[in-house]
């Protein structure tokens, strides 16, 4: 036994009691003939008193900071108290201590704010583990796995492991594989999603499945990807799309009780999927404020009839023209309003320009484009826009794509610089509805918008069944009816972040064969890849559905971080590499024969 | 909704209720003009009663076993009820019906007693899912899996998730490997534990870290091996041997009284390494039953005086004599005592023989070997045996190392014949003090028993510092002190398995630079491989250790069975490969040309 008590628990009523602590040396300050010293543990820090005798010893052998420390003493009243911590009322009078290790001066401050940059914080993530504020992420992360796993334990789910090492479907992103040396030549791969396992434990008759579980995904590194990330992965059986969205709602809201003590008592909103472009130009819109689209042209026509009468050529030549009304803005200055406009011109939105009308409190109207539109014309327009006084009308024109994605950032970026995406605030919406498709012009064909297990709307199905999925003229993939499937798939989003994703499943034969043609795989892959799935669907397949949350963003979202890296205690770079254990690393040749491959670098 | 009910849960207290159910049908008996099914889901059977005219509606469109039903009707109080299963005081008397699925003749019957044989079993796993001997298995393993949790959690436990992509550091076992494709001509290793991590987070100040993890080792597949597995894996900071020992044999007393409702009350046995090879001939012995070994003679010692007295050949030129005293075995005939020789004469256990003693109820000895002992010698060899009236002593001879474990294989077998090994009882063994090292005759060097990261006994430090690792003469390396330390090591047994094993762990990083020098790794292989935990030893790191719990082991052994694979969900057979998906498999060239590699098969 190293210790008696840890350093975060000792009260007033301890006075008097002997201890033995044990922990990491914080501060050590000198105070004349004695010391103090800050011993810190996970539970937190407790004042030690060296008395003259003992600072004496401190002398002749000198801690540092970081070091290892058994102490024993006698729990004391302090004369000042610090309030800010929950030892703050006592101290230790040191009888007896041992250094239990050195520690050679740390590269950065373990302190909230860190004097350590990224890189150097990476590399030495063992120090920065210690960090308060890291801390508490961790401890973050561990109390919203352990309410997911209570809710789906009393919801009768049951966790069930599936398989690592599986077999390399590609779908979308690129398997990791991983040479088998007992059956040479041939690969495992590491799974996406257990996706598949779950599917088939369905129909082995387990109807409530879960699993907080590694998925992977060899991509080209984004800001905030991981090659290795964590899922809240669950399937149920017998249930339709409603279920779902009520079972899992329970699951965020009872997360958000455990871990915040925030009561989200509201039903969660939900939203088609064209709902959600049409208003917020977005399929995981930020509903913590309105700011909705106006939309005042799109894709050629003309939605606000104000546009037939004015001889604006940027306007009349655009495809699309969208706008929002951005409360209380309307006194913007020249150099406010030109901010905003190389705001979108920057690279990353690439729009051409940006026009405004100041809806003054007054009553009066100004805009950018006053030359075409008169008085009436624009009060019209602000109509239109639903604007108020004190409003500022930003309005974007161009190609609908780019436009529609150019004002959903808009949106945003004017919603942050009013301080309306408040990080405490915790807003949940369905959105739901997807199409089942997205064209993929590089290949002139169809690919599954969620994976190619997803069932089509009940209402669809005939559609799907029905149709030749060729696309006879690539221009015209919007005409074919595949286009305007929708799936029977739904994402759950909080903030404006995607944090799970799910839908109904294909559960017959038939439909999931014609799911794999659309999608242009041959009899004879469809066989090779998931024969194993369309052969399960003939014993008795029940309807099922399910959903996966993305565990790390959750737990960086309740924690009030745009960063999942934060959240994971081991994370890897944007290069995919532990700078930490510098992994990956070159093997020893003998590892290579043994597996029969060899390196074949370009 | 699928179900307003599950298969499960209906009473006589619901009778007149209005229903719905969704599940397999498990058997359909026609009855006359009606037709009983039972129905089945995870929760167990209802009897549904199929009137006159739905019965004709079944007799044009038949269904068939595992067909999926959605049924709809009242519940009705049964006339001949079955006491067997919950819902066996009622049925539903049927109103309407939907065939969800169909489903053809599964290949094997869903019962507990299937037709199917284990490799049919293995490609349909989704349908040997659903029999019920299996579908236990699968929920034992969910309750220890909550239990152990939960017991965790109220000890302060954190579960904090390590990485999966790590570096590759064979020491022992062989490394699965991941071609990494941003890091072309580099690899990930996926963990075969996460010992480095955990030491590291103990470093970070987690002091009480936990997981249930996922851990890879790629060796070649002896029965009941995977090459994927799972560990309860834990470590504390600040702790002693003693204290690990406590915590985790009160986790799994706390498991088996959740999981199996067992008051594990009596204290757990501990054993030296020493005692439990000296005693049972094994570091894993049985304690569900006495029957120890008695060392009559141990490399070339006589320890039963009477050995010295006796012409017999077989006893004079072996290196070791070794017996077990059976209980109540005295009357076994002449058939029976051959049987035995033939055992022991298996090439498994690779004896060339067996003597015994009977020891009669009437107070005579006969010995296979009383040619060579007089009835006084027997009786003095009975004595130093301890053996009773009604005892057969069985005596084996030969080399130490063979001899013992033949004696320890004998005494499990007999032990098994005689009932003593039963399945519903547990008994719980902590051994300690294993040696440190192991010799390699074939490198000639020392390895590591448990893993490089174990600490020396803290008296036998000084033995390993102060002394040269180097191996001078092969023949003698029983004389160099490092055979003789003692590993700070225990293994946690249960029934003769080993189930749990860990280590307090070295802190100090010239203790453990001083261990890989005494494995033969250089000081920049050492560098290379663990630089990361060298470093962190030079920044505070506190003394600690913890163990892992091979959790489909445990798993199996309190569901009674000897093989993990019934306790997993989606095994892989002895060649690595899961037939079910048929993986692993061949890879598109493109994959290998993206990860840079090159297949060069034999």
């Amino acid at each position: 036994m190293y210790r008696t008590h840890t350093c975060g628990e000792l009260k007033i009523t301890d006075v008097n009691k002997e201890v033995t602590l044990a922990g990491w040396v914080q501060t050590i300050r000198k105070f004349g003939s004695i010391t103090f010293i800050d011993l810190r543990d996970r539970y937190g820090i407790t004042q030690l008193l060296f008395n003259e005798k003992l600072t004496e010893q401190l002398d002749k052998n000198p801690l540092g900071r970081e070091f290892v420390l058994q102490v024993s003493g006698t729990v004391s009243e302090r004369s000042n108290k610090n309030k800010n911590i929950p030892t703050g009322d006592i101290e230790i009078l040191i009888s007896e201590f041992k250094v239990l290790n050195k520690s050679a001066v740390p590269p950065f401050t373990i302190q909230d704010d860190t004097d350590g940059g990224d890189d150097i914080r990476m590399k030495y993530r063992f120090l920065d583990l210690r960090r308060n504020a890291v801390k508490k992420n961790i401890e973050l992360r561990y109390a919203v796995n352990r309410a997911a796993r209570n809710y789906l334990h009393q919801h009768n789910f049951i966790d069930i492991e599936t398989p690592f090492l599986i077999k390399s479907t590609p779908e979308g992103a690129r398997d990791f594989v991983v040479p088998s040396r007992m059956n040479a030549g041939e690969f495992y791969a590491l799974p996406q999603s257990p996706q598949t396992f779950k599917q088939l434990l369905m129909v082995s008759g387990y109807d409530r499945y879960y699993q907080i579980v590694k998925c992977f995904r060899d991509e080209d590194l984004r800001a905030d990807r991981q090659p290795e990330f964590t899922q809240i992965d669950c399937e149920m059986a017998f249930v339709e799309q409603d279920d779902i969205l009520q079972m899992f709602e329970g699951m965020i809201k009872f997360i958000f009780k455990e871990v915040k003590n925030i009561d989200y008592a509201a039903p969660v909103e939900r939203m088609t999927w064209e709902d959600a472009m049409w208003n917020y130009g977005n399929d995981k819109p930020d509903i913590r404020f309105e700011m909705k689209i106006a939309n005042l042209k799109v894709e050629g026509k003309n939605y606000f009839e104000g546009l037939n009468k004015t001889e604006f050529a940027v306007f009349n030549n655009a495809e699309t023209i969208v706008a929002i009304s951005v409360p209380a803005c309307s006194d913007y200055s020249r150099k406010q309003t030109d901010e905003l406009i190389d705001w979108v011109k920057r690279p990353q939105i690439g729009m051409g320009g940006l026009a405004f009308v100041k809806v003054n409190t007054d009553g009066s109207l100004k805009s950018s484009f006053d030359k075409f539109f008169n008085e009436q014309q624009l009060k019209e327009l602000a109509q239109y826009c639903k604007a108020n006084p004190g409003d500022l009308i930003l309005i974007l024109a161009g190609k609908e794509e780019r436009t529609r994605k150019a004002i959903s950032e808009l949106r945003l970026y004017m919603g942050g610089r009013l301080g309306l995406r408040k990080p405490e605030e915790f807003k949940l919406l369905w959105v739901t509805d997807f199409p089942l498709f997205e064209y993929d012009e590089e290949g002139n064909r169809w690919v599954a918008r969620h994976h190619p297990f997803t069932s089509p709307k009940p209402e669809d199905i005939a559609v799907m069944i029905n149709n030749n999925p060729i696309i006879e003229n690539a221009d015209k993939y919007l005409e074919h009816p595949y286009s305007k499937i929708k799936a029977n798939a739904y994402d759950m989003v909080l903030n404006g972040n995607e944090i799970g994703g799910g839908s109904i499943r294909i559960y017959q034969r038939e439909l999931q064969e014609k799911m794999f043609a659309a999608l242009g795989m041959s009899k004879e892959e469809s066989q090779y890849k998931f024969g194993f799935l369309l052969g399960a669907f003939e014993y008795g397949a029940p309807p099922h559905g399910g959903i996966a949350f993305g565990f790390d963003r959750l737990c960086a979202i309740l924690g009030g971080s745009e960063s999942i890296r934060d959240f994971i205690a081991f994370p890897k770079n944007n290069s995919g590499r532990d700078v930490m254990i510098d992994a990956p690393s070159t093997i020893d040749e003998k590892q290579l024969e043994e597996l029969q491959i060899k390196l074949n670098l370009k």
